[in-house]
Order: C-alpha cells, then structure tokens, then sequence
C-alpha cells in the first residue's frame, strides 16, 4: 500500500501523461471521449455466480477474503481475466469502514449483513472514534497488488458505500425494508445526522484517497439504499456530502461513478453532485435519462440483472438495445443495473462480454 | 350485492345526475374538477396502526374478516369515521382473486402472504379455470353495506391488485426480491404470459364490476410491484393490459386511480394506461411529475409512510409543501406515498387529515 503522502501521481494521471492516446476504453469513456468499443464490467463481477469465487468461500469467511490483500487480488484478477472485462473492480466490502469506527460485522448466507451495535442517537454519534482509515489500509493493499499485475492496460476500479447508504448501515444494523430508523433520525436530529456524516465522510475521502494512491483509476461509490429518499430529502440529507466526497476523490484526478438505485424520479439532482458518471439502474430507459441530463455527465448501466438469466436470443437482442441507444454520445459504460444475480451463468456473462465488444453500431 | 347486468346506473352516475354541484370532493379531484378542500385518505388505512383493528384481528383471522361482509363492512366504515377521510376504501386483499383460480392463501405475520401452488409454466396456466369472480362476490356484498351506510356523503373506493401484481404474486408465491421467476416467464414464453393475462384481466374486470355496481364510486388499482420493470419491459408486458381492465372499468362511469411504486422514471408511459388519476410513491417530486405528465391526469400521493413517524413540526412541514405543490392545477388527492405503516401513531394521522382539510392556501 502506497502512503496517501507519496509524491507519486496517481495512476490515473501517469497514464494521461505517458500514453495520450491509449488510455484504456473504461477511462476514456468516463471522461466522455469517443472509445474502440463500448467498455463493460459487471457489478459484483467476483461473486458467487462464479464457481471459483465459490471454491474459495468454502475456505474462507468474506471478511477473511476481504482482509487479506492476496486473496482480494487474486480474486479481483481472476473475475476481470475470466470475463474479458475493461475494468477490475476491487473485491472489498462497503461495510467495511464500519469495524474501525467500532462496529462487529457479520456476515449469515441470506440474510444479508448485520452490523452491532446499532446507533441510533446523537450520543452514541458523538462518541464514535475520529479515524482517518488507517486501519482500512488492507483494501489499498488489495488495490495496488491487482494495480501491479494490469499494470496501465486494465484500469482498477475502487470502491466505497456513499454515506447515506453506510449511514444507514450502521443505524439500521443491516438491510432494511423501510429505513424506518433512519428516517427518524433524519426528521427528528438533522444535527445528529450532521454529526454522522462529518465522521463518516472524511473516512470515506481517505479511505479513497489511499486506493487511487495505490492504482485505482477510477472509484465507484455505491449509493445503493439512497433511493429510500424523496427527493426532497435527498437534496437536504444526502447530495450535500456526496457532493463533498465525489469532489474530494476526483481532486485526485479520477473520475467518480456514483452508483445509486430508485431513484429514476430525479436524475438530474443526483448530478448536481458533479460525479463525471452516473451509474443508473434499469428502471429508466438510458437514452430519456441522458435527454434529461443533457449529456452533461458519463451513463454506467443499466440491463436488469434478471435479464441474464434469460435465453441468448432475448439478452441478445436486450444488449443491442442498450447500445443502440448510446451511440449518439460518448461517455457510455455498458453495466448492469445493479449487482450481478447469484443464478447468473457466467458462460453468459461471457458471452455478454463478447457482444459488447464485437458491436459495431 | 348488485348483479352486474343490473339496470341501476353506477353509484357515481347516480350522483351526478341527482346532485350536479353537490359531489363529495373525491369524486370531483378525479375528475380535476375544483375542490373546497383538498380530499385525503390513506392506504391501506384500516391496518394493524389502528387499535380498533388488532382487537379485530386478535378475534378472526384476515381471511375471514375479508370474506365476511358484515366484518369487512365495520371494518372500512370505522376507519374512514375515525379518520375524517373523503373515501373509504373497501376492506379487503389484492390476492382474494387467486382463490376461485385454485390457489390457497396463508396469512403468517411478518413473512407476508403465500400462495400455493406456485405457478411456473404454460401448461398450469393452461389449466386454469376461466372463472368469471363469481366466487368473489363478498367483496361486492361488503361494499354494498358500506354504500348503504356512507350514502352519496363518502364515496366508496373499491380495488384490485394490477394484472402483473396479481400474476407475480402467483408465480413467485408470495413477495419477492428479484422476481426472477416472474421474468423468466416474461423473457422465455410470451405467449405463456398473454394466456395468464387473457385469464387475470377479464376476472378482474368482472370483480371490479361488481364493486362499482354495489356502489363503489371510484376504483384503486394496486400495481405494487411493477417497479422492478423497465420502462420498455412496462410496456410490453404490462400497459395492454392495464389499458384494457381501466378502460373497461371507466366505461362503467368510475374514475381509476392507478397506483404503483418505484417507476418514478417512466410516469409519462404508465399514463398512457388513462387512468384519470395516476397515485405516485415518495420517490418522485409531485410538481416535478405534473409537469412532466403535462398535467392531462389527477395526481395521488406521495408522503412517504415514514414520515408519519417524525416530529408533528416536521410531518407537518411535510404536509404542507405536499400542497403548496398542487396548488395551480385542479385533481390532486392528498396520500401516503404507499400503505401507512404498522409503526403510525393514529393521532399523527387524524392530525394530518385535519391539517389537509383546515389548509386554505
């Protein structure tokens, strides 16, 4: 892991100035310059559709996985080579910030993740620990062992959750259905809710920071829960620090995607936010969003991830779709919607892969 | 129960023929018509929030008091009396129609119902019955009741569960996270879904006709989990039928309000059903919506259910933008965004019932 002090640019920057003109597709397009084909990679892309991944959770817990940099790596590294992907998204987990701010993560198949103890008032907000991540350097080490092995030809995707959905998190103790705890912080202590996130977000900005020092090119923050939210209280609650995190990672000189689901009713609030590209899921169609966000940022997405269990013929036809109605613009990333489905087949993940990159409008 | 082929015109013709100027103010919002004061009510507003209701609950199980007209009957008029609200919505269940199509129906608490067998392919959908609702009549026969007791003061408001609603829930059995045995029918057998859409929508109109003829004067139909659709998938496989069974049931004089949850992004394809009121979730600003909808539809909603659990200053403050909204346009009926939730406290909800009707503006 390289020091967040280190005189070394980042990654991102070195290919800019060493290879103009090669920039690898994934970095190009979220710069919205024209690109060879249309870049593509999977959310979730190493996970238990994949029967290595598998093998290896047979041996180890997630956290374990998560923990130790070698194995993150090479699970990062065997998902982006066995898919042909254009970008290696770092195995990790968004809840990890969690266990240096003192929570216990579990982690039981099928019921998602739980986080104890649950905070749920202004006290137990004050006393969470000032950390600038330090304790979280394993991740950046993960980050700079596949950054190692790509080297400039395949960009390494950092991640984190956005604060409202790590927020959440913590406050709710796991997924939730109606984020009723949550809102009841929000409606009844905005300064409580304040107090979280002035804790939360420059552990989120560090933590980033150490990532794209040690190769990441591009951060993907994860705002997976936010569609809860009105509007209204996304612009109150949430767009404030996300503004402040996507502006302080991509002061680094990567660009952000900044991921989030439900949300199709204000696109164009979540753009305020100044991410270079939105990652949508497939509840709006991609070419009425980008109308509607006059093509002033990157699109990421947005096959519903259902959609790849369907037979070849129908996900075929489904694919073209999606690129058909991109091409007018540059700055499109061929995704899914959201996570990649434990059912999904990977000879069809492949196969997507391959149609994505064979396409030629 | 009134029979279909009654001569009676509907209750809704009734009273406009009688009484011109005089309509309860339900009636005239669907018909963005001017309103003295804005009309309110709640989904789902006899629930488990109401104590009244657990004492009944504690007594029969959900079945029987849906099936016992007479119960069902006190259960909506008690209600919409404690409440104040300008509608009462018939008590009743979205999945009473999978019974005469030969599935049984179990209520546990917390899990949601289940529905059994479950419903996978073409030739089980081949086998079921053409059943005409018939069988369903007590719902009609509770509504009469409600109609009788109510008179042309307080407009009955009957429903049914949307054609893809109902049909997900029979093919996944109870709720879902992914519908990814609801999609595998959509995406592999076309034909297979038109068959069970050919059996649905006509025993949904048949049902909803009942109602209308017993005297429910507008009709809600539920289409709760549409919005794990996209746009294009809506409009392949759910808009023809969702024209076809309001189409049907607006040609009986009734106005349909249609509501659905997570499909903020293609509200302009969801209107082309023609509903005369479109009910919206928290996820979509309302002024943002009619305008987008070119104001040609009433709008229904949309505070988000939680936010009954905040600071009366705060819930009222919400309350309050929620009609500063609405304010140029005639039709705007003031909702939840979704069912009330369990955790209402029933002095919050009758506080926001007066504070719509006190608002002046």
């Amino acid at each position: 892991m390289r020091p967040r002090d280190s005189r070394r640019p980042p990654a991102a920057a070195c290919y800019a100035a060493i290879m103009p003109n090669s920039q690898p597709r994934l970095l190009r397009a979220c710069r919205r310059q024209t690109v060879d084909r249309t870049p593509v990679w999977f959310m979730r892309q190493a996970g238990r559709y994949m029967p290595s991944y598998r093998a290896r959770r047979a041996q180890h817990d997630l956290l374990t996985l998560c923990r130790r940099p070698e194995l993150a790596a090479e699970i990062t590294i065997e998902a982006a080579e066995t898919l042909g992907v254009d970008g290696a998204i770092i195995f990790s987990d968004l809840l990890l910030p969690a266990e240096p701010l003192g929570f216990r993560l579990s982690y039981s198949s099928g019921e998602g993740p739980a986080i104890e103890p649950v905070l749920r008032d202004r006290a137990a907000i004050a006393a969470l620990p000032e950390n600038r991540g330090g304790d979280l350097g394993y991740i950046a080490a993960a980050v700079a062992k596949v950054h190692a092995h790509f080297g400039p030809r395949l960009p390494v995707i950092g991640f984190a959750g956005a604060p409202f959905t790590l927020a959440s998190y913590l406050i709710e103790g796991g997924p939730s259905r109606n984020f009723l705890a949550t809102k009841r912080l929000l409606y009844s202590d905005f300064g409580a809710w304040a107090l979280l996130m002035q804790k939360l977000c420059p552990l989120l900005v560090e933590m980033l920071s150490q990532q794209v020092a040690a190769g990441a090119a591009v951060i993907q923050l994860f705002d997976s829960w936010v569609g809860t939210l009105s509007e209204n209280d996304y612009r109150h609650f949430v767009l404030p620090y996300n503004r402040l995190v996507i502006e302080a990672v991509q002061a680094l000189g990567v660009p952000v995607i900044y991921f989030s689901t439900g949300t199709g009713g204000y696109l164009e609030t979540l753009n305020e936010a100044g991410a270079a590209v939105l990652g949508l899921d497939w509840r709006v169609e991609l070419d009425t969003a980008w109308r509607r966000l006059g093509y002033s940022c990157g699109l990421q997405g947005n096959l519903d991830p259902a959609r790849m269990l369907a037979p070849a013929e129908d996900l075929r036809r489904a694919v073209k779709r999606l690129l058909d109605q991109t091409r007018e613009h540059p700055g499109y990333i061929f995704n899914l919607g959201h996570g990649i489905l434990p059912e999904t087949d990977l000879e069809q993940a492949r196969r997507v892969v391959e149609w994505v990159h064979e396409d030629n409008g």
